[in-house]
């Protein structure tokens, strides 16, 4: 079971790290190992010692689901009560006598931290496991990429609904929030973040939010969107428009759209993220936008939605067959509008194949 | 400005405890100073010096509209990269003369904890401001108030309009989509979590997440579900069936109601948070069915989901005028079915105010 070969690989660093075990508190980082779903407002720990030994533990109402559904073994199941100051106190048990523990030191509270070392008092080791979960979960198995390609699949038929429904006054929440139930219906567990349309100046502000502004001829507006199936992410933008736009709008688009295109056809294992990053980026700053792109070029998507690979000026991360990845570079252009064309790239043993594929062309 | 009086009070607790500055990076507690909207996905960071400056940190992206739509003073506002490993160095400039700084300990990562001790360096003192921001967000404004009004009405519209479209063998997760939409064309910014339907044996598990199981007579259902309006959460669960329920499950739908509706009549100024909660389950446990009501009883609402008061076991809480909280007992019987209805309530001078009014005799 996969499951178990991503006990080992991480158990596997633990070794050479000489940890005795990890603590995780990381939610997508546990549904990685144990594959459990949770409502998105629980909490949940995952212990694992370096032999590979779990201990699994839930708020006291998804005890019995966990029980139930989960694959690890029942009796490495215990419950903490939610709400309540001591809810770490289940963690004495497994970890009283351990003197090395690996955590999450991005994730981890200051609060669950001091637990920790107040729990193994003397002498307690701690590294970082963060960058080893990251580089684990950074490459997809076949099973975890055809979830991604759920995913993606749901999120192109949400932008492709959509299409067919906005109009002139339509605000810009009725939109997301249309494309947001359509993803659910299609069999999402939920959307991968708040989804958000941004048009005329709000697009180039840029807004990050769906406001009460209704649509308009004569702007470009920008739907970014993604949904999740059996935990795992997408992300899609398209830009848009209800027709008559200036030239120069339509020189956004085009210049958005091809710095995208450019950068897709270049992903390959071996190559750089910066490199990657860079080709968008140079065909955007040679058409005299470059100030007006001001964000990375593309982010790996996963349980998390932002996740390694990140492609972006600089970053020395190569990419490795397995990696999905986000390439969506844009241009916010105050007084003109803004562009950014987003899809999912999936890196292949030879080059990459593009996961999403909702229509681009669309002003 | 209300926005003015909160940093007020927030600095005084710093003054009292004799910290320079609070570091905040609790995305709803940074809400409640600056009053400004972030898209869920986003992160900002707030400094509040002892003598009420403010330092807004956001990302790259939300530079422009934090300028434009922030009440604070744009020169007070300043960017981070996202998705880069050094984002926390934008706090070298306001912390580095710094000895004595407010952190929520329980929000807090270790990561940006430990970076927070390097920019400081020596005898850096650090105590938790954790209880005082939670304190002063459970006493309620009359503009609050307002708020989790309309994002109570919006939680009824959702579940009265649900109750008109279920029927055998629509699935729980249709239901809880549609549920969101309704919130979301009501006006609603949000979901204040995932709802969920529960229905048949999922209710008794928990199941706690939609399921695409069908809905059946004979069984009794859990909705539970809230919106966010103006960032403020409203919580609202019904239970409810499509016909020929057995002797039993009716039974434990009039206990849970009863134990509910005894508890909110007891709410008011002076009452300790655990001496409501021990109504409800007194009520329940002389029914004989208190080893399947397995969780609290009740918990404050507001720019959190969770927050003060906890209405549980023991709590000691002082309930005020001003805070508002759910009351929720629940009956989870095995073979049987579950029942849960929860209404929000407001604490008033002189008792209570039940701010939630979907009907609740529905089964």
């Amino acid at each position: 079971m996969e499951f178990q070969q991503r006990v080992a690989a991480l158990t596997q660093r633990l070794r050479k790290k000489a940890l005795e075990v990890a603590v995780l508190f990381d939610q997508a980082n546990i549904r990685y190992i144990t594959g459990f779903r949770l409502n998105r407002a629980a909490s949940s720990i995952l212990v694992i010692d370096s032999g590979g030994s779990l201990t699994f533990i839930v708020a006291r109402l998804d005890y019995e689901r966990a029980k139930q559904d989960c694959w690890i073994n029942s009796k490495n199941i215990f419950f903490f009560p939610e709400d309540a100051r001591d809810y770490l106190k289940v963690l004495h048990k497994p970890l009283e006598k351990i003197r090395a523990i690996g955590i999450e030191e991005k994730s981890i509270t200051h609060y669950q931290f001091s637990y920790l070392q107040k729990i193994c008092r003397d002498n307690l080791e701690v590294k970082s496991i963060e960058s080893d979960l990251s580089q684990l979960r950074a490459i997809k198995s076949q099973e975890e990429i055809e979830m991604i390609r759920r995913a993606a699949a749901i999120a192109d038929e949400a932008m492709t609904k959509v299409f067919k429904i906005i109009k002139e006054g339509t605000t810009e929440r009725e939109v997301s929030s249309y494309a947001e139930y359509v993803m659910k219906t299609e069999g999402a567990e939920g959307a991968s973040f708040e989804p958000f349309l941004m048009s005329g100046e709000n697009a180039w502000l840029p807004q990050r939010l769906s406001s009460e502004k209704k649509l308009r001829e004569k702007e470009l507006m920008i739907l970014d969107l993604g949904a999740i199936y059996g935990g795992y992410c997408s992300d899609l933008t398209r830009t848009f428009s209800l027709g008559n736009l200036t030239r120069a709008q339509e020189k956004i688009f085009k210049v958005a759209l091809k710095a995208e295109q450019a950068a897709i056809v270049a992903v390959k294992p071996g190559r750089k993220a910066g490199e990657i990053d860079g080709i968008a980026r140079e065909i955007i700053e040679r058409e005299g936008f470059g100030e007006y792109f001001s964000h990375l070029s593309g982010h790996g998507v996963g349980l998390s939605i932002h996740e390694l690979p990140i492609i972006d000026r600089g970053v020395e991360t190569v990419l490795r067959s397995g990696m999905v990845t986000t390439i969506e570079p844009g241009i916010y252009l105050p007084g003109v509008g803004a562009a950014r064309i987003e899809d999912m790239v999936l890196v292949t043993d030879s080059g990459y194949e593009v996961l999403t594929r909702a229509k681009r062309e669309v002003i």
